[in-house]
């Protein structure tokens, strides 16, 4: 497996590109570390089910309520609280598929949710840029589109995200060229934002224009995905319902998020704010089941604590990666795909918003996740996408995707005969057991700088981040567009400008 | 257990120190992750045996050729070269303690090495220092001594280290003030180095001045360490060989450390690279043994891969990572603690020296580490020490050991009646569940900063480096030096003066 994942190119002569890697359909073979022991997990998934059932949950949507209603939940119109049995959990729980295909513009792209699968999305939803060269600014649509190319490029990069805000754009208007740069300049499963249902619908009928597909077609299968964030505590707000029905509606995913931050939105312990967190996705996972049973869903998780001096959000933290161990273990103990993070609250791509996201990384990733978002780019809790530091993220995407390559180990690998073949205190530069290995043995790093002291001060002492400066240039610079099929691209086009002579799409 | 640990100060006004942690005798609990399967496992094992049977190891002490021809290996005394079967092998294996402690100076400054116990041991052997300040130079007395103060003021820090080298002292003479100022400004385990049986009889009778221990109460115990690097491939030398049995005679602690790079000195692929890390570690283990049945001794590993164009070593790398999983699996198979490394081959204390830090440092702990080397301020491939790395280092171990606690998940803890009297939509900042437990509920953060951006560019927009800076300086300034009775140090320094008076110890 790993050989042919390493495949060197043929008839190349420029050596220093001899190891080719794709790093699309990993898994994760680690094992999975649990936060909790089986009756202390069962005791939080029985108290987010009393929630439910004894508390119940505000949704501010009446169209959700009378789903609610019609399945069986106890609603209640004057005070908009829903209280849920647990029984309609179990069966909403039997018919939301454990993994599922979310498909990309060409199988190549297409990615698995679910079980050992592995996908990392880039930042998501933040108002911000920030590069070394111009600072922290509104983002506009071109560095909208700027992110959307470098996902494009990179392998490890499994789904287009929320990227950041085209704030350029009115927000009734900003759908049309954000989905348009998804469609054109990927090909990967992208993201809706759930801004009401005249979004959703124009962002779905250029999704069957731009891959040629009947409403039919569309409705078959998994092409986008939007995210559900919940208003912690107990609270479904007007779009994020209107998300969760509309995306089941068509048969595409919803990733149901409670943003529950510890002390502040959810209670100040972890295990209280994973029951929460559970309480609240269960209401949402509900509710696509009940519009749509077996509609594809994940079930997400953002918990972490704040800053008890300043309520401030943190991330990374201890508490953040327990709370992704005990997340993981919740998603698999109601079989569903999980949607985990890796997240910094650090101000500038930085030493801090390494570890931070290093951190947060490992414990979603030892959590089990599917589905790891923010993984690239995300700075200042989720305020501003960072340019350089997407590439640094980059860099380490791709080391964990090596890491969860087996490690080959047959015969020919303890090299016996070439440590005999190596007189003692000499070296294995040049045998044979090398010479055939080297150009593929190791993983080449992106930004990582291994030159000696003296070599690096004469390439101007520059540090990692100001390395990835010149990356992400050269990679926009060269970026080659995965051009549409003219007439759907003229079809889409057309579409976008009778939408917004209509005057465009209100949000709720 | 973490209410005992987190317990609060009383009668202190400074509410930002109201947690207290200790961090000494850590236990991981995580799960351990495999590199190879149990049948792979044996074979490298056993491959490992063959090469010492079949092609052996080049010896250069000949004491060390004695021992070893007395307990039954085949030695050639032309060729230096040592056979050694396997059954000799097996027997060290269980004289050979699989767990031990290594004294303090005080039974709270006691580590235990092996089982689930770890420990962080900071920088080692750097020739130079940097902070931001004067930037990079050789290191001084004055800098060691400042490391020193470090590790002993933070109690994440469980043994001394090698240090940075105090090159303005002559290297016969250097072991008297480095080893005084380990035993007069610091309580911790300590680190010798094997630089010949003179240096190391000085400074064991150094430490039983210090301690007010009988030559018998000393070789009792182990109190102190050496780090002993074979020169790979198979071949050990001089001072190495001298240093196994001289702290295996005195009952001390030998760390034994293959720098097995694989590429370089080691076979290009990591099962071959840990064959002979195995095969040469085994070799010292065994002459510890014949020395002194029983000698406790750590199974070290450092074997991680090189810039296949440079030669260059590299740290946290994927296959280092790999590579520590494969080491930790050699150490439980032959029931030895096991010695591991955070490293990093970055020029500054920048992002790269983070995450590569920090990947290295997850796989020694998933690896199931005892003993973590370089865990703090280790910088350009071992070349520096930096005092602001050892900083960041020291929060990222203390996030770590955060993680190693068990998350408490009660009832209480669980939250239901916190979340039935929060309205929706409402928060948690003011109800009795968050009073009664927000300040202990969080770690405090060394030196992440969570302020907002208006905020941190008031404070002068500082990266996580920036701001390690003061933070070093501070404790350095603050230091309180662990007095030793006064008569035992003025014992300590007559016998230095006697010694130096005598022309000190030269190196073998």
């Amino acid at each position: 497996m790993r050989r042919s994942r390493r495949g060197r190119h043929h008839g190349q002569t420029d050596t220093s590109h001899q190891r080719q890697v794709i790093y699309r359909n990993l898994k994760n073979p680690l094992i999975k570390q649990p936060a909790f022991s089986a009756d202390r997990l069962e005791a939080i998934h029985d108290t987010a089910l009393r929630v439910l059932e004894e508390l119940g949950i505000k949704v501010l949507n009446s169209e959700a309520r009378q789903y609610y209603a019609q399945a069986g939940a106890s609603v209640d119109e004057a005070s908009m609280m829903v209280k849920i049995d647990r029984e309609l959990v179990a069966s909403a729980l039997e018919t939301a598929p454990s993994e599922f295909i979310l498909h990309g513009r060409t199988p190549a792209h297409d990615v698995t949710l679910g079980g050992d699968n592995i996908n990392f999305v880039s930042v998501g939803g933040a108002p911000h840029i920030s590069d070394l060269d111009r600072g922290k600014r509104p983002a506009t649509l071109e560095d909208t589109r700027n992110i959307i190319k470098l996902c494009e490029h990179f392998d490890i990069i499994h789904l287009q995200s929320p990227n950041v805000e085209s704030q350029d754009i009115a927000v009734h208007l900003r759908h049309y060229p954000v989905t348009q740069s998804q469609l054109s300049l990927s090909q990967k499963p992208f993201f809706i934002f759930s801004r009401g249902s005249e979004q959703i619908a124009d962002a779905f009928t250029m999704t069957r224009i731009a891959y040629g597909l009947s409403q039919e077609e569309f409705e078959a299968k998994p092409w986008c995905y939007t995210v559900i964030n919940t208003n912690s505590p107990r609270q479904l707000d007007l779009p994020m319902c209107q998300g969760i029905i509309d995306f089941a509606q068509a048969g595409q995913v919803s990733v149901i998020t409670p943003f529950t931050l510890a002390g502040a939105m959810a209670p100040v312990t972890m295990p209280g704010a994973l029951v929460l967190q559970h309480a609240e996705a269960l209401a949402g996972i509900l509710l696509s089941q009940i519009v749509r049973s077996g509609a594809p869903v994940v079930y997400g998780s953002f918990t972490s604590n704040v800053d008890m001096k300043s309520g401030s959000p943190a991330f990374g933290t201890p508490e953040f990666v327990q709370a992704a161990f005990g997340a993981g273990q919740l998603a698999r103990h109601i079989a569903l795909p999980w949607r985990g993070s890796a997240a910094t609250a650090s101000n500038a791509p930085d030493e801090q918003s390494v570890y931070e996201f290093l951190m947060s990384a490992w414990g979603s990733i030892l959590g089990g996740v599917n589905m790891m978002v923010h993984s690239a780019g995300w700075l200042e809790g989720g305020l501003t996408g960072s340019m350089e530091k997407f590439i640094l993220d980059i860099e380490m995407l791709q080391i964990f995707a090596e890491i969860f390559e087996p490690l080959k180990s047959d015969d020919a690998e303890l090299a016996f005969d070439a440590i005999a073949n190596v007189e003692p205190g000499s070296h294995f530069f040049g045998c044979d057991h090398t010479i055939e290995r080297y150009q593929t043995a190791f993983y080449e790093p992106l930004v990582s700088d291994w030159s000696n002291f003296g070599q690096w001060t004469d390439n101007g002492s520059k540090t990692a981040t100001q390395r990835a400066n010149g990356i992400w240039k050269k990679i926009l610079l060269d970026f080659e567009e995965p051009a549409l099929d003219p007439a759907r691209a003229e079809e889409l086009q057309a579409f976008i400008d009778r939408r917004s002579a209509e005057g465009g799409a209100a949000v709720d």
